[in-house]
């Protein structure tokens, strides 16, 4: 399998089933509404783990521009393979977030809040300040791909290594997810936003496009400084 | 042991655990009384991952027809082991099903909506549309058949790929199952609905036959189209 | 260490940790009040695992008389060892039970409720009905020590099978545990029973003689044809 | 990288994580709000698990006064490192909660109560009774480090022993948390009280100095029991 397919199955999957548990929590008369905070951070962890455990082997599984782009800056990634993997991250992004409106197709016309159907797609920030969430966002995703630099140098048996990533991303969600619903990955935010302004969601609203790129900079530099950091202590 | 009597308590367990949660959240004066989606989806993905770690070595741990049908259409099984497997399946479901209801005995009669009550042995959809419906059940079984084989060619220790065959579910629970209630197995929805039927449940109403084929047909398909995905894949 | 020591710290630790989440959620003003059937499951998974991560090379951390009892019926531990394993279980149990009255000191008094003290230390059916109550802890304690034979014949590298055990208590916990709480360990649950009526608790009340011998009796009824079943047929 | 820069980087990691979960749960309009217990107790276990696994190999990884401390009163570890070991830890706990503000910066206005913006940084008991109070965080600081050193002798592949460290904190804020809010670690508690008084958080209140001391001295005296008892024993 080619680093492209790897990289678009995967966040196809991260996407799929990520924004899923949005779905699931927030669509009226899904049968996990109101599941709780637990429910979400929970999935997205094994949202990221499920790929990682399949396709880690194949591209490394990144699934997320910010540590793609933050290893090529810091000398780990070649940048000459950033737009394979850009690429793949973007359209598996946007197929995954097809794939949640599939699957729960006829629950959008039973829910009313247009907000709530655009943040099954994308993130919002919970106090809009664009100081702040750009903060959160930089903060969270410089220890996320500093952590996974970190992960990566410790000694872990086959099989492992995949568990610890989503476990990593479980605690960011439970600790600094909090302001901004944590982005932390632009093709994660990014993409199912194209696809919610694409897709013929029933009465769906506009697609926040002021706040879209905080969840595309943010993760990105933060990404950046993360990987630099990690890169020159490890 | 033989493949059929693995593939018959793996099933039998997944079963009595499985349908065990929902007997403890939605049954009357049980103390897991609205213990929440959280419960429920934790409980299905061990229900799964503890019959694996028994009987994976023995028979592969199946415990599902579309597992089985799915692999044998992408050629990964042999179609005359298919009739053993699916015979040991639907039988260890039924008797699942009825160790669920001697275990929750005196909560019948405590509990007045019947389709709770049936709630506890088979799904029944959030919002019945037949092609929704249809749709979920068939995208959320492709990805599990599909992640099954992904994980399948992973390398892991040995101890590591149960865990991570019950995270997928937890993770499809979590995130694809909130239109469905996540059949994604024809043993586990129709083996305890027929046990709905026959046994002596106190107070029970009709077991709800004209939505049955669908957590049947779609998980089969569903199977199949992701066992040949996986397989042209990797 | 002695296989005495091991057993009496083993299952100290697993009631300390058991019974303390137990008060954790149920006395009033404690920081863990009301916090749901995951909280209380997924502690007495990981107060299983924990000992037997620590003492599992030693004494093989049974904690647990039905495992020890079951397991001589079957002839795979030797019936002159009896006595010393029941005897470091059941003084742990007392003894970790009496740390978490330490513990927990000052909320007792605040806790008006009886039933809800007795409750922190040994179990009470949801619906009490002696022939059910018995059946459920028989039918629960012979899958657990069926699942344990069965997870002991499962290849897997070091440090697995302890998380794998204490996923076992949790899974139980979470879908047979809603009838009578699942004590499954006659020490777990005769051992704090003791405790409660020795203790000075503040405002206590009886200790609930008459249920006492149903989690003593089935559990071991269950682990013998339990480890009997398991041992046939692996 | 030095031992003093992986405590530090490790109990930065920790407090930001952990302190980090409580102001998602606490502060008003936090997506995390209300997550409840499970929420709480689950991140701080990663909170812990994280560092060891990125840290584990370069300092061990003790993140925690009472750890080094009680290692040092037992003889496993070198008294003249204790200094770097505690300056780390204290630095980095600092740093940590700083970054926990900065994290949840518009936030802190939105919140009015004053103890539950302390709560984020610090504990408090539940019931304030200083012998009580001091006798739990003794008990459960001691069943840490005896835990830490059980589990340290146990054999584990590479990988594992972080996330069995990690589940030990989650049982333990689980089971033994609801009186103090299980500080069992004084860097975690000061730390963030010394940040907690000198940053300007909004609307603050008073850092509660004269409970302050129960929260360092009770796990230290409980490490060095623990340290001393799992020494002897293992």
């Amino acid at each position: 399998m080619s680093n492209f397919m790897a990289e678009f199955l995967g966040t196809l999957i991260l996407v799929w089933l990520g924004d899923g548990v949005v779905a699931s929590v927030a669509l009226n008369k899904s049968k996990g509404k109101d599941g709780g905070w637990i429910v979400v951070t929970l999935a997205w962890g094994l949202a990221v783990a499920i790929p990682v455990y399949i396709f880690g082997a194949i591209s490394g599984a990144h699934l997320n521009p910010a540590v793609t782009i933050g290893n090529a800056a810091a000398g780990n990634f070649a940048w000459n393979e950033v737009p394979t993997y850009l690429g793949g991250q973007m359209l598996g992004a946007i197929a995954g977030a097809t794939l949640v409106w599939l699957t729960y197709l006829p629950h959008w016309k039973e829910t009313e809040d247009k907000a709530t159907k655009l943040g099954v797609f994308c993130t919002a920030p919970a106090i809009r300040d664009t100081k702040a969430n750009f903060l959160t966002e930089f903060l969270a995703t410089g220890l996320l791909v500093f952590g996974l630099i970190g992960l990566g140098q410790a000694e872990m048996v086959a099989g492992i290594s995949a568990l610890a990533v989503g476990l990593l991303i479980v605690v960011i969600g439970l600790s600094l997810g909090g302001p901004t619903g944590y982005a932390i990955n632009p093709a994660r935010d990014l993409g199912p936003r194209i696809a919610h302004a694409i897709l013929p969601i029933a009465g769906k609203g506009d697609s926040d496009w002021g706040y879209a790129w905080i969840p595309v900079v943010a993760p990105i530099l933060g990404g950046i400084v993360g990987a630099l950091l990690g890169t020159s202590l490890f």
